[in-house]
């Protein structure tokens, strides 16, 4: 007994997590556009109506101003930090120690945890400040957009933790796949609707076109703006995409490298997350940007879904992100704005185009891209399950796919590579889905 | 900034966490048994075929003997430590702010986390240690039986684990009602069927009784010991009311006692969990059993559900905990054998009786017993997570019903009371049910 009390003291046991202490959580956020090789490319404002007026409407003012920060480092306010805290940050970092021997790897593979936060997802970190300043400035009702869902559940839970009332739409073809996370939503008092809806005239317009259409991220944006603009005391928020989203989700990244400092590890050789819109893999990969642009070699990967492939196989070109022309047209990898992808159960990254930033970076050669198709990625997920006893969200089981083939590649190398990857969610609300693609 | 960072060192920002490093982590069993005001009264082996004798076939030696130790502390074996750290131990134990806030109580409330263990559940602490010594055995699969499926999630994975095959019946409503659970169970490869199932002779002799029988964790567990007979090379494994399974889960009493005494509680009023065979209840409140002994006034609650009230309503006498036969006969609160617990969402509280242990501390006063239907339960699960952000098994949701009824009463008298409860696991999978119940 006291030799294994021995050994908990000395770490000899099986030490899997690194966790940071609440003194050691990052309070502000880290402002990476300085970092970049090039400023973003302007939007166009070519809308019927301006999209810089309708974005001034229902956006918090302060959130257009974390656009495009000054200081280098953003405060994060007190209340935010608080709320951050009960959703579950800062969230660990784990050694996949049994994946590495299931592998046989001479490869280290991290992984961090954003699945432990308390809606199972990375979203809450942007929800909760994206809540604080709508209700700083008296907005009462928070309307927005979801693909799968965890962002909807994540704007819900925050508006119940600011007091306030929350309307999301949903793709249709993922609410249906996913009910449980629309049975979350109204759990928290939260209206859902599938989107295209007949609750806006876009979304009524999009089901004249197209009966049974099955609702995109796209559609879903369209109907939350249009909704917004016309609720009196809104304020509309995104889930990805947008640059004041890619800074609060900074979080991650800064989270990690303090992590693998405490791991003991100098350099990283791989991140790996998935993408769509691209904020978490930004959130988790833009704080390395100044090593990154210092000579550190560091791989950055992003995992796209073969259903909707923008940067492997899109254009680079002025477009939407919302199908009805609410929002302004940003330069960036897309498929189309008219492209419906299929409807895989992996809705977040359903998107028809990546954001300006994550386009950017990979015109840049800052980021890699791959795309990979639902099974596989499905199966690395099981791999995950089995090995890590760790139900990651289908999106993130791309991100997992990636990591493996990096330390397979690794073992045959015989290099001793560090390989981090992102776990932006749990997987639980998708079992359906695992099941279905699994076992059909 | 500075400031803030000053807040975070000083842990004047909300401190919600109370977190033990590893090398404070319990690294031995308590053995309550000696505690106890009186030994357990005897079974009463009495089947036609001598349920000793096939509880030795089927059940690892090793456990047989937890079931009485001789030791007053029981050394977990190194390996167990670590899997139980892979699977999520120690679970956090979080102050109830919010919802303390909410009910305007000068009570403080805190809640046991295990629904942060990996399969979402504290079934998984027992689990990895009868797996362990099953695999010691060179037993090669593991069948039991599960009643809401938590139990059966945890077998699947700890098989993956220690590398073994996985076999489970799961009652038929609640494979129907949760069919999530079933998916995560065959993503792990375990083998699942619906109980009443035409796999064994007492499943269709059940099903011949009573057509469309909806099953009970009494019908799962006569075919899994029926199976298990029949199967050469396997072990059995029980996921509440026999005393080894009490012994490995009073971890999570142990942990709690540590934890208070970080957030500076020197006495606890109230220990609140919910109960059917009563091991979440016993883990967490056995461990205070020598303080309750010496005279503290600590009030022992279980909750149990209106669908099988066996504390509140059932008698007291010897009966079986299966329906087959094949498991002696225990005193003990209960239903009646034959007893059909109407088909709640609750599944882990539908069994006919309760455990011998349960059962005595009842009898002896120490333990205090309410019923509580479904629907006062899921809104106070609702309310738990309005407030505190984290969405509770409906098993858990009947203790936090009870506490929150606790701290009312503390608001009223005016009194501090500290009130524990025990979250026994996450209701992400139980989300379905919550809509069932909360909006039909």
């Amino acid at each position: 007994m006291d030799q294994l009390k021995d050994k908990l003291r000395s770490n000899n046991v099986n030490k899997l997590d690194y966790q940071l202490s609440l003194e050691d959580m990052p309070t502000q956020w880290f402002n990476f556009f300085p970092h970049l090789p090039k400023p973003l490319p302007p939007v166009r404002d070519n809308g019927k109506r301006s999209t810089l007026e309708i974005s001034q409407l229902i956006r918090p003012k302060i959130l257009l101003e974390q656009n495009a920060p000054k200081e280098n480092w953003i405060d994060i306010p007190e209340e935010v930090i608080n709320k951050l805290i009960m959703c579950g940050r800062p969230t660990p970092l784990r050694r996949a120690l049994s994946l590495e021997k299931h592998l046989k790897t001479p490869a280290r593979i991290y992984f961090k945890r954003e699945d432990t936060m308390a809606t199972g997802s990375f979203k809450l970190s942007t929800a909760v400040a994206q809540a604080y300043y709508a209700k700083q400035e008296g907005r009462e009702i928070l309307i927005s957009e979801t693909g799968a869902g965890q962002w909807g559940m994540s704007v819900a839970l925050v508006s119940q933790m600011f007091g306030l009332d929350a309307r999301i739409f949903m793709a249709r073809c993922s609410l249906e796949q996913k009910p449980y996370r629309q049975h979350y939503m109204k759990m928290l008092g939260c209206e859902v609707y599938p989107s295209p809806s007949t609750k806006t005239e876009c979304g009524k317009e999009l089901l004249l076109q197209t009966p049974g259409h099955p609702g995109s991220i796209g559609s879903a944006i369209s109907e939350a703006i249009e909704n917004a603009l016309d609720t009196p005391g809104s304020a509309y928020l995104s889930g990805s995409n947008v640059n004041h989203v890619h800074l609060h989700q900074t979080l991650l990244g800064l989270e990690v490298k303090q992590q693998l400092s405490m791991a003991g590890e100098s350099n990283v050789d791989h991140l790996v997350a998935c993408v769509s819109g691209g904020s978490n893999l930004c959130g988790f990969m833009m704080p390395f940007l100044p090593e990154k642009n210092s000579g550190a070699k560091i791989d950055m990967l992003g995992v796209e879904s073969t259903a909707s492939p923008r940067l492997t196989q899109g254009t680079y070109e002025y477009c939407r992100s919302d199908v009805a022309g609410y929002t302004p047209e940003v330069l960036s990898h897309s498929m189309g704005e008219s492209y419906i992808p299929a409807p895989v159960h992996v809705g977040g990254l359903r998107n028809h185009n990546s954001s300006p930033l994550v386009s950017l970076l990979c015109r840049e050669g800052i980021l890699r891209a791959e795309a990979l198709d639902e099974f596989n990625a499905f199966k690395a997920g099981q791999i995950m399950l089995k090995t890590e006893g760790i139900l990651v969200a289908p999106e993130s089981s791309h991100a997992v796919a990636a990591a493996i083939d990096l330390a397979e590649k690794a073992r045959i190398e015989n290099k001793e590579s560090v390989i981090v990857f992102l776990a932006s969610g749990n997987g639980f609300l998708d079992l359906q889905g695992y099941n279905d693609v699994l076992n059909n």
